[in-house]
């Protein structure tokens, strides 16, 4: 891609720091790589619903249609919970997510060289843990109908539905495969086989799809299992892949792990249009505009939207080696604080990592 | 009680061995301390599959409500994993679970002294955990219809349903207020309030008792941000109450924590009839058979069992203050064993509780 247009969407709470922080990086990216990228701004979450009284404007869904890739930073925040549930900032992530088509979530999960002792596991289970959940993100409980909440006789209820096509079930699955043939070759397909409909469909698509791939080895995960073994011993993963609502689950347990919560990127694909990148963080509001988030994640989401939508990997690779130099002087953000190392603001990081570049 | 009907389910996998020891340790219970227990037993998962072709037998289901409590050990197993989901091992669990209306499954998540070294967190976030997770255990995901595969055109779709009306909610949260006041005061409500209608439901019922029970603690989190926090600072919660789903996979996540999987009990307990009681660990079917598998989770689970229904609290205390000496005299089974520790089988582990009571 010779120059690539960006829909920038800031969003809630931490959100606007550390996408300023974003554009500033992609700025210098320009400048050092002599590339040409076309910023555009557009709303989403509270932001948008305080401007425009919906979280997913028309005009947003435009741009980002027409971009190239799409650079979130949070949506959410306690100033809108009392919404119904459409007009509420999620909600607009969520139509986003539908909208472009956004059906693979993909959250690489690494531990940063220094960072091992911001893990709540010991040190030893850290060692080779390098694993990619493969989220679905456009079906399941997210989405399925009915959703409501209705009278029945004197009383409430409410529902939610699980619902996939094989369809579905089988384009991620593919890309799990897919994404193992290029690591280790080792997938790790999580359901819920022994009480749900949809994983048994599934699980069977997955051993129908196995065929197609010998060289991956394929086994399979009850839900419950696989939060009990990511904490056992995160390293015997290599590619995960799994449903909606338990890849929510599963990814921010596998965050946490390893400590690095605030520098973790996330992409968003689709079939063809526009990628979504965003940091797996949330907006945080209890720290929110006070120039202590940790742009980090936001950053390597910026490196993973060069190399995946651009296909730019030196100015990627340039990222990533800015950030661990950072790192390895001993600068760290507010969350990453140790004894013994320096703390930043939000805009002294984007700065250093600037001049690391 | 003055007497007690227990019917003892032993089902698959290392259910049969570790459900042996826990009826040899009633049969001392009888004799030490001159109590009259009436042991029956029945037939349930795997087992039931191969002798009469369904998981629940109605004889089985007979005897459980005609009970004062039920000792199951676990179901399940490769073996039966082809089968259609209304004749898997588990489909018995789960309607014996609905067929009792054993709507709360409770779980004391803690740490045993001396085997802080078996958990894969950090020693010093083990301190002070001590947490019960009180899981909806007939509704949601697991029963809700349609639950079904369907064609829809060409292709293969499938269902499930996450449904719960009010009356649901509102009984499983009393229930974990009343925990919470029996204990520290703290009530964590686990749920996706930003995503599902149900979650929704749930919240604003959890604010609606919160009133009633001004003296405890409520606090809301959505399961993702749940899945760190247990991790995170699992020395934080008290009780944790959730759904159905959502309760299955962040109870094991809290068990694997505190390292000591072997070693948790559950209860799962209806209005008016017979309580369950039950390891939470499962068939292990990679060690059935071999005298290898911890029973004292199962102990543990007479002991609830015993403190729980029968009200015996004495017989209870025994039960726990016995297996606390075996452990500080340093016997493990093989899933405990650390270097210098002797390791023991599982009848020899039932015989040393046995003399220690
Ligand atoms: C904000 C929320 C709707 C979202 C989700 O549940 O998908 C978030 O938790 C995520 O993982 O991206
Ligand atoms: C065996 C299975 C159906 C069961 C469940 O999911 O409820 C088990 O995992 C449990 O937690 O008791």
């Amino acid at each position: 891609m010779g120059s690539m247009r960006v829909a920038v969407l800031p969003g809630d709470g931490i959100g606007p720091e550390i996408t300023r922080e974003a554009v500033n990086l992609l700025e210098e990216i320009v400048r050092l790589f002599q590339r040409n990228i076309e910023i555009q701004y557009g709303q989403i979450g509270g932001a948008a619903i305080d401007e425009e009284g919906i979280p997913l404007p028309n005009a947003t869904l435009q741009l980002c249609r027409t971009s190239d890739a799409v650079l979130l930073g949070a949506v959410g925040g306690p100033k809108w919970d009392e919404q119904p549930g459409h007009l509420r900032p999620e909600a607009g992530l969520l139509a986003l997510r539908k909208e472009l088509g956004l059906y693979a979530n993909l959250r690489p999960i690494t531990v940063f060289a220094g960072l091992e002792g911001a893990s709540p596991l010991r040190g030893e289970l850290l060692q080779d843990v390098d694993m990619v959940i493969v989220r679905e993100l456009t079906g399941g409980l997210y989405f399925g109908t009915p959703k409501e909440r209705r009278q029945s006789g004197q009383e409430w209820e409410a529902v939610d539905t699980l619902h996939y096509t094989e369809a579905e079930i089988e384009r991620i699955l593919r890309l799990g495969f897919e994404m193992a043939r290029q690591r280790r070759r080792h997938l790790t397909s999580v359901d819920k086989a022994n009480v749900l409909e949809t994983s048994r469909l599934w699980r069977e698509t997955a051993e129908r799809l196995a065929l197609e791939y010998p060289d991956v080895t394929l086994n399979h995960l009850l839900v419950d299992n696989a939060a009990m073994q990511l904490i056992k011993c995160p390293s015997r993963f290599d590619v995960i892949v799994t449903e909606n609502m338990f890849g929510d689950i599963l990814s921010d347990e596998a965050a946490m792990i390893t400590g690095s919560i605030g520098m973790l990127p996330s992409a968003s694909l689709s079939e063809t249009g526009p990628g979504l990148y965003e940091p797996i963080h949330g907006s945080a509001p209890d720290i929110a505009g006070q120039n202590k988030a940790n742009p980090l994640a936001m950053f390597l989401s910026v490196a993973m939207m060069l190399r995946q939508t651009a296909g730019w990997a030196r100015e990627a690779d340039a990222i990533q080696s800015a950030i661990e130099s950072v790192l390895a002087e001993g600068w760290r953000t507010d969350d990453l604080g140790e004894p013994g190392t320096a703390r930043l603001t939000t805009s002294e990081m984007g700065a250093k990592v600037r001049e690391a570049l």
